[in-house]
Order: C-alpha cells, then structure tokens, then sequence
C-alpha cells in the first residue's frame, strides 16, 4: 500500500480500514529497511498535524501487580464513557525473553474484541532506545486515527519506565500492598517519576492497602521535597502526587482513579505544564536519537574497527589511558 | 618544562621537585590547549607503568555532613601510619558558583601543611564528564609520585558520586544521625553505590546515630537484595556494604573505619573483585569520552549548525517528527 492511501486509510477511514491501515502503518515504521524508513518518515510529517490530541498515559508495575487485569478494566470503563482506547507495550525483555508482556490476543481477552480498543505488542528486538522509539511512532498513529487515549504499558524492571514516562502526559506507577515495595521503587528513581500511585489488589487485604497507602503518601512528600521540579514547589496551581487504592479483579476504585487522572489533566493543561512536557520529550527525543546514532556510526566507521580490538585490550590491560584511547580513536574516526 | 624532566621530576625528585612537578603535570593536563594535550597524552603513557598501586578511595556526602573534618582527620592519620594521601576533589558545581568544595588550603589547615599529603581542587570549568576525565588523569599522576592513598571526593549533590564511584576502589557515603537521609540517598542511587556508609557526628547524639545506623542496615540489605551485582550474592567471599559511627571531630571511631577499608581492601584483591572493577571503570571511562568527543564534533559541524535552529523549532512546534528530525540531521553530518 502506497503512503498516500495508507495515510487516508488511516484518517478517513471506518474502523476496519483503519485497523488495517494502523498495523500496517506501524509495520512499516518498525521496519529497519532504508526504503521502508523513508516511506515511514514521509508518512510520519504527513499524519503529524493530526496528532497529540490524544491523553497519552504511561502505566508501569512490576510482574505481578496485575496491570493486564488493570488496564482491562479501565480500557472498558473508558470505552463504556466514550472514549477510544490503544494499548502500545514496551518490554525491554521481549527481545532476550520472548517477554514479560504478553503481546497479542491471549490476554484482555475481553478488551481486544472491542471495536473501540486496539491493542498492540511491544515490538520485539532492538536496544531499548530503538524500541522507545517505535513505540513513540505507533502513539503518533493510533492519535491520527482517532484514538483520544493511549496507554503506553511497561513492566517495572529496567529502565523501561523512564522511558514511557518520557513519552506519556501522565505516569502511573502500580503497587502491591506490601510493605517494602515501595522502597524498590524509590531505590530505581521510579517512584519519582509517578504523578499517581496506585495500590491495586486493594481486595485482598484492606489493612495492609491502608498502611501502604499511608507510607508511600509519606515517601513521595518527602522526595518532593528535592525532586522532580514537577512536582517540587508547594504551589496549588501545582501537582502533588496522589495514591488511589483499586481492585482491578472487582472493578473497585476505577472511577475514583479515572477522577483523578482528569484532575490532573485539566491542571496540565490550565497551568501550562503539559505543553511544556510535551516540548521538552520531543527535544530529547530527538537528540537520544541522534546520540544513538552517531554511536552507531562510530563502532561501523571502518578505521575505527580496525584499531578497536588493540586499543580495547591496551587499555583492559593499563598499557593505554583511556582518555589518549579515546583521542586516538576519534582521530581514526574523523579521518 | 618538558615531558621528559617533568617525568624524571615525578618519579625520581625529591619531596619538593615532586609536589612541583605534580602541579605543573596536572596543570598541563588540564589545559585545553591541543599541543598541551598532546604533551599530556605523551606524559600520561609515560607514567601509566608506574601506576595503579594505590588505594583509590571516594568519598561523598551533603554539605555540612563533615567531609574537610573527616578527610582531615583520616589523612593525619594515614600518615601517621607511613602513608601518603593525595586528595582530589570533583566539585560538580564550581564552574557555576565558585563551588561549594574550598579547594584551597583554608581548608584541612593540618593536613596541607604536611610534607606527606597533596591537595588538590577540583578542576573549576567544564562539564561534569571533563571535570570527571582530568580528576582521574590527576590521580594517576600522584600515584605515579609514589602516593599510596587517593582521596577524590564528591559533595553530594547532583551526578557526581556517580563519577567519583566509577574512579575508586571503594566508595564511602558520609550521613549525618538524622532519620530520613538515608531516604534521599536511596533516591538519588548513591546508598546503592556504596562499600561503606559512615554515620559521621555521632558524638552529638549517641541514640540518632544509632538508630541511622540500624535504619540504614536495614535498607543496605534491602537494596542487595536487587542491587548492585558485586554486592548482590550472599557468599562469603563478597562484600556486605557496612555501617560504621564515627566522630571526626573528637577524631573517635577513624581505627574502626580504617579496619573496615582494609577489610575491603584485603577481600577484593583476594577475590579478584578489584582486577574486574578497575578494567571496567577504565573501558566505560574510554566510552564516556567517545561519547563526548563524538556530541561535540557533531554540534560543531557546519551542517548541523546551518540546519539545527530551523529544526529545533520545527520539533519544538510539532511540526516534525523528533526520529526525522535526528534522521535529518544525522545525515547532514555525515555528508
């Protein structure tokens, strides 16, 4: 399918055509071809305009916290409200693993037969940047296709969740009630990026929910405090990290998380923040893009294979200082 | 001078041509000047057979947590015992505001003085990464003069402790009695990093500095359990991070923390642990200034300079794509 007709496909459309188009769209910008890339990029500037419309939520927990059954049930209750709801997966171990996320159909079972759902796997091979971006190209056409929310899913191991929170409006992290918990979270600075909190499981044990709730309330004041300037200023016209209890299994507290997502979001977009959030990802994007590839030229520059094994082993063995190592090897480099 | 007599000075002077030459040497290396680098690569490979033998020892923590004390008080001490302490400084804010380490000798008024010890300030310009390349370049020359003992310490904020623990051998965190610090190390990853935590000021309250010393226990383990690798394995032939109080001050509890460092010391030569750590602080250090190198060549390519404003503005504004704007450039680049 030619560009032009995926991009019309894509915005005018009905669902099934458009369902079509978008996994073909996102085939097409995974795709590592030159050819490929080029028609992707055109392709990219052309849907652009119709983009950013979208609430695009990031959503992080560690392997059994139960975020499928979560984002199952809020995909629904959004679907039910209106809304149209895509799921985009990063999973850092897909590539080593076969992954942590299932990816297809197996799971929301119920979610992905919705006409008004569209639910995509993480892609599957790459470094983390590389699959970072692909998953940021897919946001951009599930937003010109109409979807008004997309959830960028990853699992809490790595450094994934910098990542989604990078490429969301909003980062929720979810938790068990355990105590402890949230000390690996704050340990891997993942705590740090949440705007909201949720303690899912809530069900299972009412007391330990309430004390988890309490303690990670008492965390994230005190990182507030020499945090993320985000959140950091005692300011109404700012945001301060909210802990919502859920039970995803029953279906308890997704209105009063989904009361607190729209709080947020109206405060993003009264006070400013969310035009300020959106500029500052698109700028490092662009520029981790470009630090990944000029690395990537670096190793494959011809001069610089040539003279990397010697040079690695002079300096694993102290016969060579790292920093004249380095000089010499831009000197090759440039040449 | 030239290469050569600063080399024979270094190696071969006596105390008072050594410090001479130690200043001139770490000047030359610090100098921008392409003919001085290329005197200072020269140097550098000169002096590279005659180092490594020191123990290199980092050391971090807030302002007003005592370090000048601490690090004065160690070092009379060392001497004391026949050592000789050199004491770098990576101060990652002195380039802004003057810095927040005092680099001269108003500081450790004993120890400078002493015919045994060389201080030395943080290198005051440049990036955190090139402040990071000419501390590590420094202590290779005092090792090369025959300084058994490196000091490079760090104050605790911002990114530093991480440059400071990729240089040394061990990495000790200094914490004040107050419930909650440990809280803020976890969160900046420099708890993590840690060999040994020392609860300094315990003088002032015998009961909060033992209750940090409990707390912080506490989180080490907790931390092990998913942290840093050559912590991670409870075997006996790997190190558990240990918590030592001391009073600087009073100068009580600097035999116990010395016992703790020799224990270290003892088990990761043994354990071959200090082999690998070194061959892999000095590859990621030849990385880290490739990396460097290659960003600076590309902000200054006449290309990239023409184009880079129009598509700043153009990401900034949404009106391309961050992957084909680096796409773009990188091209541009490499024509």
């Amino acid at each position: 399918m030619a560009v032009l007709a995926l991009q019309e496909a894509l915005l005018h459309g009905n669902a099934v055509q458009q369902r079509r188009a978008m996994a073909k769209a996102i085939t097409l910008l995974e795709s590592t071809r030159a050819d490929h890339r080029a028609q992707g990029d055109e392709l990219l500037t052309a849907l652009l305009p119709h983009t950013g419309k979208a609430l695009r939520l990031g959503i992080s927990g560690v392997p059994g916290v139960g975020k499928s059954t979560f984002i199952e049930t809020l995909g629904l209750y959004l679907i039910g409200q209106g809304h149209r709801v895509a799921v985009l997966a990063i999973d850092p171990s897909s590539s080593v693993s076969g992954g942590s996320i299932l990816g297809d159909k197996t799971r929301m079972e119920q979610l992905s037969v919705q006409e008004r759902a569209y639910i995509r796997p993480s892609p599957s091979s790459g470094t983390l940047g590389g699959v970072a971006e692909k998953t940021r190209e897919a946001m951009l056409v599930c937003e010109a296709a109409g979807y008004d929310i997309v959830i960028v899913e990853t699992v809490g191991v790595g450094q994934s969740e910098t990542a989604v929170a990078n490429m969301t409006d909003m980062f929720v992290l979810l938790q068990l009630p355990n105590a402890g918990d949230d000390l690996q979270a704050i340990k891997k600075g993942v705590m740090e990026l949440a705007d909201l909190v949720v303690i899912n499981k809530a069900d299972i044990d009412k007391n330990a929910a309430t004390r988890a709730e309490a303690q990670i309330t008492s965390s994230l004041r005190l990182l507030g405090q020499h945090g993320n300037p985000e959140h950091a200023h005692h300011n109404e016209a700012l945001w301060h990290p909210k802990v919502v209890q859920i039970s995803a299994l029953l279906g308890q507290g997704v209105d009063g998380f989904w009361a607190a997502v729209s709080e947020f979001r109206q405060l993003q977009t009264t006070n400013g923040r969310l035009a300020v959030r959106r500029e500052k990802q698109a700028l490092s994007w662009m520029w981790e893009r470009i630090d990944a590839g000029l690395k990537l030229a670096f190793r494959q520059h011809p001069q610089v294979q040539a003279l990397l094994p010697h040079t690695l082993a002079d300096v694993a063995a102290g016969r060579l200082a790292p920093s004249t190592a380095a000089r010499n090897l831009l000197l090759a480099h440039s040449r």
